[in-house]
């Protein structure tokens, strides 16, 4: 995966709609990555003109017109209903491959495993990636990530589909333009593709939660001073919460960002279970990473898309006044004070030697 | 898996050292489940010559002498170095196959993709049932427990390996001898082995580490009045924490049963990771079950093996004294004081009207 990817989405049938958050991921985010997208509904049209962003990035309605871009892989964009590969996919995931375009994909269905797929791309010269087929080796976590010297943040949540991988890209851009060292580890399908490498924690078999995590952290603190980890779903999700526990101790970070959204208030497809306040939620993520490395939440994210500007800002003043920290939406208004948040803590962290501590 | 087992158990080199676990246990809790093992190196002794308990079970040097014991299933009951299947298993296997011998295993290879024993075994008509394979279509989990009747019993503990299985079968025992109507859910190989049924929780893919503990529950709860869950981890446990807390959001217990090791105070190749209290236990479960469904602590179980009779009574006064819970040793003492407590809380709860609540 160490290919500058120049992304031909296939998003046919699905463009703009909530199937495809895995192509609307990608082109808010790393738009100069995305050459085209293919949909034969929206053909024709432009990126922005279909999702109201996204510029001048056209929609085409095949491989063969979208070659013309330029593209080095063919990404996976939607995702079918019942996680299976559709029959009407066949003839354009064979015309990607004909056409010696590398195939990503973050399906449950592997097509690394189709042979007819597998044999075409080995004839092609080009790989098939299912980024949920975790590697085969991953070891149990066991607190190796204490022996890096960045620093470690993840984001967490009171819930899961809330921006906790958003909230670490805003940040990384602001990081990167306040001249800091930073790393993004990407934790599910979307941010890998934006970042071009990751692990999928939630893919690999239980027991190896931690391990992948831990292992995502060792190789992103190579090359950073402050690494940011995708947070997954969230302690209280009664579907999800293993693997948010696995995650916060195989990545083992030095402080969190908690990201939540105002206007929700029960768990999404679990109403029984209700999101419980600021202080509680930062009460409970202070009691389960105090036993390994305590990991304080030093800000909060919030997600007011779906208020208006007033109820957004009067959302964020309480959130202050409840959590006395900084508190802001990292998307509708500026990420800037979770990446000044985490520069002081990190700061903070080396004048107080604490940068060779195993703890 | 409708089967009543009777074990002819493979430990080949091992039986009666660390490594063959799963052996030592199914003879601990169901001897009458096994009619021989088999071990070329104690071949001629009794299993009580070689393990100190298990009466007369024979050990034999071959699959064809333990033919004469009349076994239904081979069960391999020692983990391989590296998880693979050794060579010189193949010739067992194949023996047993052909004396029309199931096999059961919860090896991390699996038995059953062999193509030749997949192949020996249609041609016997046996089954080859690899424990740690997770049924093709598990759910997420979304809190269907609550739909049950029976009151749901979890072990947790401070560590792995401190006696979550090991006290909900002595409790098992204690509560049909009360004449209560109770059922065990095991989530491990060995616990799904001694009972014939099960679900392998940490085998499954992170997502679904719910699914199947909600699973289990719903299966067993249809025959009980009591479900006793086996506990897998610990929230504490740098590797293993997310199966820890998915077990319990899954399995949404009423109450829970704290297993501890007195003279452990620090988990086991994770020395960094310091044992706290147990009132500090009891309040970080406390803090995860609220938010779903609140499960009080009721009992602790002391697992005092490696203490004399006097410090293993001191450390039990200590515990009631700190928690002022029943607390008991339910295999060097009595699992009395757990099956009574969970008695009474299932009483209360049927007479408090809790029914039929869905909380």
């Amino acid at each position: 995966m160490s290919i500058s990817p120049r992304y031909l989405i296939l998003a046919d049938g699905a463009f703009g709609v909530h199937t495809s958050k895995t192509a609307v991921g990608c082109i808010r985010f790393t738009p100069e990555q995305v050459v085209g997208v293919l949909d034969t509904v929206t053909a024709g049209q432009t990126v922005e003109q279909v999702l109201g962003f996204g510029g001048a990035i056209p929609v085409v309605a095949s491989v063969a017109a979208g070659m013309a871009l330029d593209p080095n892989i063919l990404l996976i964009g939607i995702a079918p209903t019942g996680g299976q590969l559709p029959e009407s996919w066949r003839p354009v995931l064979r015309a990607a491959l004909e056409s010696k375009l590398h195939v990503w994909s973050g399906l449950h269905v592997f097509i690394g495993d189709d042979p007819e797929f597998a044999e075409l791309a080995r004839r092609n010269n080009v790989e098939i990636l299912d980024v949920r087929k975790p590697p085969p080796e991953l070891p149990v976590s066991s607190g190796r990530v204490r022996d890096v010297s960045a620093t470690v943040i993840l984001t967490v949540g009171s819930d899961c589909n809330i921006g906790k991988m958003t909230t670490q890209l805003a940040v990384r851009t602001a990081l990167k333009e306040r001249g800091v060292s930073v790393a993004f580890a990407g934790t599910g399908q979307t941010g890998i593709f934006i970042d071009g490498k990751g692990l999928s924690v939630d893919a690999v078999v239980a027991d190896f939660i931690g391990g992948a995590a831990e292992q995502l952290v060792l190789d992103a603190a190579k090359t950073a001073d402050i690494v940011l980890v995708e947070g997954q779903g969230s302690l209280l999700h009664p579907g999800f919460s293993g693997v948010t526990l696995g995650l916060i101790h195989g990545s083992l970070p030095h402080a969190l960002v908690l990201c939540t959204q105002p206007s929700r208030t029960a768990i999404r497809n679990n109403e029984w279970v209700k999101i419980p306040s600021l202080k509680s939620l930062i009460a409970m993520h202070d009691l389960v990473t105090t036993p390994l490395r305590f990991a304080p939440t030093i800000a909060v994210a919030m997600n007011t898309f779906d208020l208006g500007d007033e109820a957004a800002r009067d959302a964020i003043e309480r959130g202050m006044a409840e959590t006395k920290l900084p508190v802001t939406d990292p998307v509708r208004f500026d990420p800037g004070p979770i990446a000044d948040a985490i520069i002081a803590f990190h700061e903070d962290r080396l004048a107080s030697g604490q940068r060779h501590a195993r703890n």
